[in-house]
């Protein structure tokens, strides 16, 4: 394989690493294995996957420096041992104990010599389950594609066994195949520009900061409000923590119907609850409302692979107090950001994109980010699968993205759907975002504050909330391979239907 | 607390940190729990220790850079979570998945935003044994304090419990209580020449390295050999690997006395067979000798805390097929490194050390270390504690030390002895040193050779080898508290003597 040069989105994740801010974003997911597997089941898996010795692309590709540039070389001492990290939980394994150790490996900076990913297989939850953990450089993949990536490695059947991630196919994905395309991609395009500009700014895409600003520029003019400085912008430390939690996607289309918004609007609004108790109860809370950036995604309009992300800056109307208030402003917003995008030629959104959620463009961009910060917070919302899917025939109980925090951006939260569940990460420093936990709560109390100024609140308590602690109910009404009697997941659910009831 | 400028030499190891360089120590200690106490006793130990929310100097100290320089400061937001890490290894839980841990955790960074140290708690050993492992920042704390440290935490008797290490009074050994005392020490002489040399080499304690410039080329002229290049010096990864194995003290002072060498000498002659045996299978072995960076300690000679340490060169014979002349070239060459390093003056003794330790004063002295490496490879010998020692009850097994791999030098031998053992630990650069695990293979074949050359080997047979995989026997022939009947750690012993014999 010849090494092929990363495109400057690509390369900004490289650039701007550092020990305080690593690039990397990860897939939390929890498992059941098959009735009757017991704790063999990870065991043969990891005898399995072990033998998978080769890494196909994108998972074979480190990352190298010549005259400057990042290239995507092939890792010809691969070695998968490396990669490949059979892990435990301490006792009893609740999922308290697996968020802290997430918490813990999120923070550690990848080896650059290798292929930038690390699979974490995690063993000792009650009941058999376990989780993975997988670990990907930003300058690899974007949140979608491995969205897109995991759903495609695992089965839709309790039956069919497919080979590990990095033993898969995704050569549509991965970002050398490009080089296979006819027409230039709009990265290459973008490419092309940033490398006229480089002189200006070495080692970075100057013309795409150039693009970006007067994209950034229309878009703030545009805006009736500017970001007020906040506890979440700040300089960030090496340390992360990570909180996650599902939600009832039935639970946010019911109060999506019922006020007339979106279920992208329903998630803004519930993390604008969450925010808004976390700073009031920090004494922090800014007079003027927080800023969301809100990635969307592009890849509906190419079929590129990378890192093809737009965005979309949300006010979050965390000043008002009145829920549904908060939820109609919060709609009014997006709503005319949506439509000045859509009304962007698709480079220029790209460019808009890049400068924005790239910590690089937005330091290029905005500069005084610190006092005067373009948003305050990330909110991705990331398509998940409907489907059950199954690892080897352990049905996928829970998905959780774990996302990146920067400096001046100390909390991200990231959504992902899968099945009728919304994943929600919480990723954040550790040192500057206290008691992240609390975020949990207070984005259940963000729901049921809807619920209860909609009349919801009877009809919600069938499909009650369903914490992270206690979720195993598969997401349809499939039973994993070999299930005869009820799993102990399902028992839990039962046990706390009957304690609800 | 008032903050406290580092030394050169400490700052020295903070700024040579880099993602492929880490710059900390650790100590992998295994224990037996007392009998009865069953898998209850880690649990019971965290919760103990979770509550020991206050760090005393130096486990309270963060760096912070002011105008150039290192400082101490107190972390005002010690957060015990953070540093105290509670982990299981998964199933079967041998000394292979702890190794494979240790080598994992090891080659991560540690947040500079925090005090630099990290405790791990490790559970799922056979037979409810566990270990821990404490990663300390070399700038906080040198090999033989931080065994000291770890010596001085831990109780002589089986009875007697102790608050954990970071919550003890280390006044007399960390970095701060060097202002208590009266006459400047070692390190503020040096200090002060280093401020003087400052504009040199900003940030850099050039007066030293002109003290130390004059020694290495001293010592350079004195020797009668010069370093080649070899398979060890090269530029190395972020990724590491440990590889950890305990051999009889009383097996090696067999072998000194019969051939009329130190037991410091003999160990180093069983690390050269073991190099030389891995070259050769590399194919790599050059024509001229290794020689070795051995560290010496200045600690009896001055009652100072903090990095002091000397060096000596010792060539390593690997040339040499015949074990016997090998071991009788290396311990003439020691005593020729000895008597010079005696004659020299402490001063001048210390900037040679520090030169050479340290891979700033490596780098700025030696320059071409590529071509002419200065030594090959470090082998390190600390003194460790005679007396078995016990954690709140648990009986101390085994201690390995943990050390550091730098660009040039990708090995590193760390050698600790505690009771009649000496715990060998090999910390490597994992990508450039291929099959570490066979070094120890190789070290146990360099004591045989060496024991059948000298007509030891009947003898031996009583004192066979005790692999770390095995090894569980009490240093001496104390009992753990409760221990009525044999521990599952000697039945072992038992079962493998018995199989011996």
């Amino acid at each position: 394989m010849t090494m092929r040069a990363l495109s400057p989105t690509d390369s900004a994740f490289l650039w701007m690493e550092t020990r305080n801010q690593p690039m990397h974003v990860a897939g939390l997911n929890i498992y059941t294995p098959p009735h009757g597997s017991g704790t063999h089941f990870v065991h043969d898996l990891m005898q399995r996957w072990s033998k998978e010795l080769k890494a196909l692309p994108p998972f074979n590709l480190r990352p190298v420096l010549r005259m400057g540039l990042w290239y995507w070389e092939e890792d010809q001492e691969f070695e998968l041992d490396y990669h490949l990290r059979h892990v435990a939980l301490p006792q009893p394994g609740r999922i308290r104990e697996l968020l802290s150790m997430v918490s813990r490996v999120h923070g550690n900076l990848m080896d650059r010599n290798r292929p930038l990913w690390e699979a974490y297989v995690i063993e000792g939850l009650p009941g058999g389950r376990f989780a993975t953990y997988i670990k990907i450089h930003h300058a690899l993949i974007d949140g979608v594609t491995g969205a897109k990536m995991m759903a495609n490695s695992l089965a839709l059947s309790a039956d069919e066994d497919k080979p590990p991630m990095w033993a898969q196919n995704h050569q549509r994905s991965h970002p050398t195949a490009r080089k296979n395309q006819q027409a230039p991609g709009v990265l290459e395009q973008l490419s092309a520009l940033a490398k006229a500009g480089r002189e200006l700014l070495p080692g970075v895409g100057s013309g795409i900061a150039d693009m970006a600003r007067s994209g950034l520029e229309e878009t703030a003019a545009a805006m009736p409000f500017q970001a007020p400085p906040s506890a979440f912008n700040v300089e960030i430390s090496g340390s992360r923590r990570f909180a996650a939690q599902s939600y009832s996607l039935a639970r946010l289309k019911r109060i999506g119907e019922a006020a007339g918004a979106t279920v992208n609007d329903v998630t803004l609004a519930i993390c604008a609850s969450a925010l808004r108790a976390h700073l009031l109860r920090e004494n922090a809370l800014p007079k003027k409302p927080l800023v969301a950036m809100v990635p969307v995604s592009l890849h509906g309009e190419t079929s590129e692979g990378g890192n093809q992300v737009s965005v979309l800056l949300a006010n979050l109307a965390t000043h008002i107090e009145d829920p549904l208030k908060r939820l109609q402003r919060i709609v009014q917003g997006t709503t005319e950001a949506k439509n000045r995008l859509s009304s962007m030629p698709r480079l220029q959104k790209m460019a808009h994109g890049i400068t924005s959620i790239s910590p690089m463009g937005f330091g290029l961009v905005v500069g005084t980010a610190k006092t005067h910060p373009q948003f305050n917070v990330v909110i991705s919302n990331v398509p998940g699968p409907r489907d059950t899917l199954y690892l080897n025939g352990a049905r996928l109980d829970e998905v959780y993205p774990v996302s990146i925090a920067t400096h001046y951006l100390a909390l991200n939260i990231t959504i992902q759907g899968y099945g009728d569940k919304l994943g929600f990460g919480y990723t954040a420093c550790r040192r500057s975002v206290p008691a992240l936990q609390r975020m949990l709560d207070y984005t259940e109390h963000g729901i049921e504050e809807l619920e209860t100024a909609l009349g919801l609140t009877t009809k919600a308590a069938t499909v009650r909330k369903s914490k992270a602690a206690v979720t195993a109910a598969p997401p349809k009404d499939k039973k994993p391979r070999a299930a005869k009697t009820a799993t102990p997941a399902k028992k839990a659910t039962k046990t706390r239907k009957a304690v609800k009831a």
